[in-house]
């Protein structure tokens, strides 16, 4: 152990990142709130049941087609708490900065958080700024925490999740990963894929109206759709089947994918979510999510299938079956 | 604007850090919880009063005389919503590491994090990781949120401050300033000053309950005593008065000052607060701080004279005064 050094995959949202989660943080600061594993931490103040979240961002690069690390930061966090069912009201931000960072940068990103909480319905309330010596930061890290209020009676989580229920994906996937990927790579041509960063806390006010039995919500960010889907699977102990072909790709995210050999399935989204809700209510949650703007594409994806085992079973497009497991490697590093 | 860029001195505690917030930040993300410029944001959840504070920390050693990044972390965020008259329950932890820091080292922060969490009652219930790629970052930056419930019943605020009231500080200030610099100048001597870094709340507790008229509280941080007495006397539009002899500063904290050059009244502290009161509570309060481990030191050092404009006067121990401004530069680049 005392060689061992971090490594990206530590990030990445994989199977690392988790054993760092269980291995170092879980026995320190052991709690149930964070062995509930949800994207926030849902605790009791008064007689109100609150979300708490928190995130770093450290996206590169910080301007990206589709939004910039001011606005992902914003719509990060709120997604954050909207995927525990909550109505995210306040924000706090972090900035480490880069001593020599140009201040119209900076300036253009406060700008952009600021519009970006103003959609959302967000106050950014508190703050802090640090500055670092030239070379002990790379330009800017943005921390967001965020407070919202749960109204749904329900618990969302993956323990909530029951047989035959019905998984949901609220759009195409890939496309914050693909748009920060054609960023990096010489691909020889112009693409014009763009990150679908947004807030998703309308879409999800709208999905929780819909339905009383809405199980489980999570935005696949890090991991993409498939970690997702493994880390819901081994929480709630159930095996999923997804249709391969039900999963909405578009067709330029998917050459992107295919050139630099990569599977959409686990590449980052920033305006998605997976949405898990009894079998019964799915057609009506699916056509309130494809009346949302940010849910036009949405598409029924799977179902729940009670076994003895948790695992996630995709039936591919050629007709063959594959288990889906949690990236090993960091596919994209500083993706978020 | 276009060619400025971000300088050390903007995460300085001093006048910059100041107008960048009152110029890039406030405008953006108006609002009265800003606009009271305390540590946290006090905010109404049901019927709750609820203290949301954010700080970053990028302090350079991460191991340092008397603490290190994982413990200074803990106490930063439970002071800071302490300083706001609260409670401190929840903490939030976002990491960001560089690809190949040690593992171990890791450990070691958690831990005493962890140890940090229990010991001032409070417990950390949602996380995040980023890890970056080697020379993007240095070693680990972390960033703590925190939640606390204020249940006292007048303002703490710089707003609230009064005439006559007494100005006292918990203990010998610089400590903490000095202990870092200590492990970065050679100084041809061996220095056995310690870190402050400690959790407030325990003492703000016993102050509490023992006035119901304290008008204002807050850990001199980044700045110094000297930054806490100006800002606030810039926020209530009041003149205060110190006695430079009642200041208690360790003999070797002004030994390595005077080395440097440098004025213990503007140096970091991690374990020390302001903490303003009617004048009449003044000695109640100051034998309540003195009767905590933490407040041994505790000293009254001025008092509030109203006059047409907020300045702070220094009498100096020679016999002469001086009025306190802002520091200009950044005296300690990662003090914290």
């Amino acid at each position: 152990m005392k060689d061992e050094r971090i490594l990206l995959e530590h990030g990445s949202g994989g199977l690392l990142m988790n054993a760092l989660i269980h291995d170092a943080f879980m026995p320190v600061f052991k709690n149930d709130y964070l062995e509930a594993m949800l994207d926030s931490a849902v605790i009791a103040i008064g007689k109100k049941k609150v979300c708490f979240t928190t995130d770093s961002y450290v996206v590169d690069p910080i301007f990206f087609p589709g939004g910039d690390i001011g606005s992902l930061s914003i719509h990060g966090t709120v997604n954050d708490i909207a995927m525990c069912g909550g109505k995210p009201l306040f924000i706090s931000v972090g900035l480490i900065l880069e001593e020599g960072f140009p201040k119209h940068d900076l300036e253009r990103i406060i700008t952009s958080m600021g519009k970006a909480a103003k959609t959302a319905g967000v106050q950014v309330v508190t703050g802090d700024t640090k500055v670092v010596p030239k070379g002990s930061a790379d330009k800017i890290f943005i921390n967001t925490s965020g407070l919202g209020i749960v109204e749904y009676k329900a618990a969302i989580s993956p323990k909530s999740i029951r047989k035959d229920d019905c998984i949901i994906v609220s759009g195409t996937i890939g496309d914050h990963g693909a748009a920060i990927l054609s960023t990096r790579q010489d691909l020889g041509f112009r693409s014009n894929i763009l990150s679908d960063s947004a807030a998703l806390n309308g879409l999800v006010e709208d999905v929780l109206a819909a339905s009383k039995n809405i199980r489980f919500m999570r935005d696949a960010t890090r991991g993409g759709l498939g970690a997702v889907l493994v880390e819901a699977a081994m929480a709630s102990s159930l095996a999923f089947e997804i249709e391969e072909q039900q999963i909405p790709v578009r067709d330029d995210v998917r050459g992107l994918c295919e050139i630099l050999g990569l599977d959409p399935i686990f590449i980052a989204n920033e305006g998605k979510m997976v949405v898990v809700c009894a079998g019964r209510d799915a057609d009506k949650v699916l056509s309130v999510i494809k009346a949302h703007p940010l849910g036009s594409g949405a598409s029924i994806i799977g179902k729940v299938k009670e076994t003895g085992r948790s695992r996630v079973i995709l039936r591919t497009i050629v007709g063959g079956s594959r288990e889906l497991d949690l990236p090993e490697g960091e596919l994209i590093p500083r993706i978020c």
